[in-house]
C-alpha cells in the first residue's frame, strides 16, 4: 500500500510545474504556478514550497510516502553542493538552493541542469523506458542533451557531460561563433535558433526561397516550407539534420548507447527531420556500433522535466 | 595480512604476459611466454592456465588471495557472456573462454578489450591514479580507447563504447576510408598507421621531403623529420594532432573527464605532439568543459594491459 512517491520541480522563467510520481515513473499528477522572478530568489523559493505542499499537502499519507523533491533548472550548478551558480532566466547567484528547500520542505531534495533532468525523464517514463543507455537531444532554442549510461545520467568532471550542443563539429570552413564563444558548435546549426539564422541570412543575401513571405521566421515556417518542395529550406533542414546524424554516429563508439531520443520544439518536424537524421547516422557509424540502435522521438513532451526531475532520487 | 590479489593476462598474438597486482593497482611481480597461435585456441588457453600457475602457484597462501583473473584481448567480446567472437590475430571464434578459464582455474574470470584495459590500467596504476573521469588514447596500429565514468570503465550497447579511432571526424572532403568501412574516423589520420600513409602518400607525389631519404617509413621516422624541420612531416604530425585534439573537445563536453590520458607508440613523440593535441583542445572546447583538464601522457608502457586486466575485479 505504502508506495514510494517522488516529486519533480521543473524551475521555469515563467511558470513553475510540479509533478508526482510514482516509482515506476508514471506521472500522477501535477500544479502549476507563477516563478514570479520579478520578486527575487526568496520568494521564487517560497512558490516552489507553496507548490509542491498545493501538490501533496503536508501531514496527509501521501506526503509521507515522498521520498525527495528533484529540481530541474537551466544554469551552471554545482549539482552535489546543490548550488545555482548562475542561470540566465533567474536572479539566483550562487545560492545553496538544496540546502534551503531541504529546510523548507523536511525532505531530501536534489537539483540537477534542465536538459539532463529532461533526458532522466524520457528514460524513466518516456521513449527510453527499459533502456539504460540512452543518449537525448533536447531541440529547441540551444540543443541540449543528457547522456544516461548504465541507468544513471551522467554529469562529469565539471557537470558539463550531456552539453551535446557545444561538440564542435561544424568543419572551420562553414563554422560560425556559438552563444558559448567556440565556433562550430551543434547548436548553431541544428538548434531553432540556428535554423532561423540560417533563414534570416538566406533572406537577407535574397536567395530565392518562399521564406521571403514570411514576416518573423520561425523553425517551423522553415520545415513546413521544405515539405512544401522550396530547395533553400531543404538545405537548411538538410544540414541541421546532418550534424545530428554526424553528432550521433560520434556518440555511438563514444557512449555507444542504445537509443537516441529526440525531443524539444524542433523534434516537432516529424519523420520528415528523423530519416535524414538516420541516414546520416547510417552512413558515418561502424557496423557494430549500430547494430540495434534506434532514434526516436521524445514521448513525455513538457512533462519530461517534472518526471526527470522527480527521477533524480532513482538515476543520479 | 591477507591483502586480495589480482591477477591480469594481456593475451597477444605472440606473447601472453601475466600480472600480480595488489588492491592499489600495484604490479607485484609479472610472467610472459609464447601464445603459441599456430597451435590453436585450445593450446592458447592451456598456455594462459600454465603461466598463471607459474606466477602463482596453485596452493599457495598467495593463490588464496587471488580474487580473480580478467582477460585483455583485441577483438569483438561478447562481454558479459565473457565471449570472444572474433578476433583478427587469435584464432577464437565464438569461443566462451570465460567459462573455459574458470573451470581450467577454479576462480572467477573477467575478459574485456584491450584498449579498455590499458585505460583501466592507467587510471588504476598509472596517469589516473585517483582520477575518477578520464579518457583514455592509444594511438599505435589503429587509435584505441577506454572510457572511465565514475571510476568504472563504460561499455555501451554493443560492447563499443570507447572505440574512439572510429569517431568520423575528418570533414567529407579530405576523408579517406578506414579498416571499419567508413569515411574519416578518427584512425585513419592519428593512428602510426595514418601517419605512415600520409607520409607514404607524400613520398610517393614527389613532395619535397627529407622522408623520401628513408627507406621503410615508421611514425618515428615521421615525427622525427617534423622536429628537425621538414614542412611536409610537420604538416603530417600537425593533421594527426589537429583531429586528436578536436576529438577531446567533442568527448569534454559528451562524457566531460577530468583528465585525457594518451599512451601507444606514437605518444612517445612527446611534448612535440602533446603540446599541438592541446593547442586544439583549447581551442575547441568550451570554456567550463576545459577548466581543470589536462591532458598527459601515459604512465605503465607495456604494462597497461596487465594492471587492468586485473582491474577488471574492481572498476567494471
Amino acid at each position: 500500500m505504502s508506495q514510494s512517491l517522488y516529486v519533480g520541480v521543473d524551475l521555469g522563467g515563467t511558470t513553475i510545474k510540479i509533478g508526482l510520481c510514482n516509482h515506476l515513473g508514471e506521472l500522477l499528477r501535477t500544479y502549476e504556478g507563477p516563478t514570479e522572478t520579478e520578486l527575487g530568489t526568496d520568494r521564487i523559493l517560497d512558490n516552489i514550497a507553496a507548490y509542491v505542499h498545493s501538490l501533496v499537502p503536508p501531514g496527509t499519507p501521501e506526503w509521507e510516502q515522498v521520498h525527495g523533491i528533484g529540481i530541474g533548472i537551466a544554469g551552471f550548478l554545482d549539482i552535489p553542493g546543490g548550488i545555482i551558480k548562475f542561470s540566465a532566466n533567474l536572479p539566483f547567484r550562487q545560492v545553496p538552493v538544496r540546502h534551503i528547500m531541504e529546510e523548507k520542505l523536511g525532505k531530501p531534495v536534489k537539483i540537477n541542469n534542465d536538459a539532463n533532468v529532461a533526458a532522466l525523464g524520457e528514460v524513466w517514463g518516456g521513449a527510453g523506458r527499459g533502456v539504460h543507455n540512452c543518449v537525448c537531444y533536447t531541440l529547441g532554442t540551444g540543443v541540449g542533451g543528457g547522456i544516461i549510461v548504465n541507468g544513471r545520467l551522467i554529469e562529469g568532471f565539471n557537470g558539463m557531460a550531456g552539453e551535446l550542443g557545444h561538440i564542435s563539429i561544424v568543419p572551420d570552413l562553414e563554422a560560425i561563433q556559438c552563444g558559448c564563444g567556440q565556433m562550430g558548435c551543434l547548436e548553431t546549426v541544428s538548434s531553432a535558433t540556428g535554423i532561423i539564422r540560417m533563414a534570416n541570412d538566406a533572406v537577407a543575401r535574397g536567395d530565392r526561397t518562399s521564406l521571403s513571405l514570411v514576416d518573423k521566421i520561425m523553425a517551423k515556417d522553415v520545415f513546413d516550407a521544405a515539405k512544401a518542395g522550396d530547395e533553400v529550406s531543404q538545405r537548411i533542414v538538410a544540414r541541421a539534420a546532418f550534424y545530428l546524424g554526424k553528432s550521433m554516429a560520434a556518440l555511438a563508439v563514444i557512449v555507444n548507447p542504445q537509443r537516441f531520443i529526440i525531443g524539444g520544439g524542433v523534434s516537432k518536424a516529424g519523420e520528415y527531420l528523423f530519416e535524414q537524421i538516420r541516414e546520416t547516422f547510417e552512413k558515418f557509424s561502424t557496423d557494430s556500433a549500430k547494430e540495434g540502435v534506434d532514434i526516436v522521438p521524445a514521448e513525455l513532451g513538457n512533462n519530461a522535466g517534472v518526471v526527470g526531475a522527480a527521477g533524480l532520487f532513482l538515476y543520479a
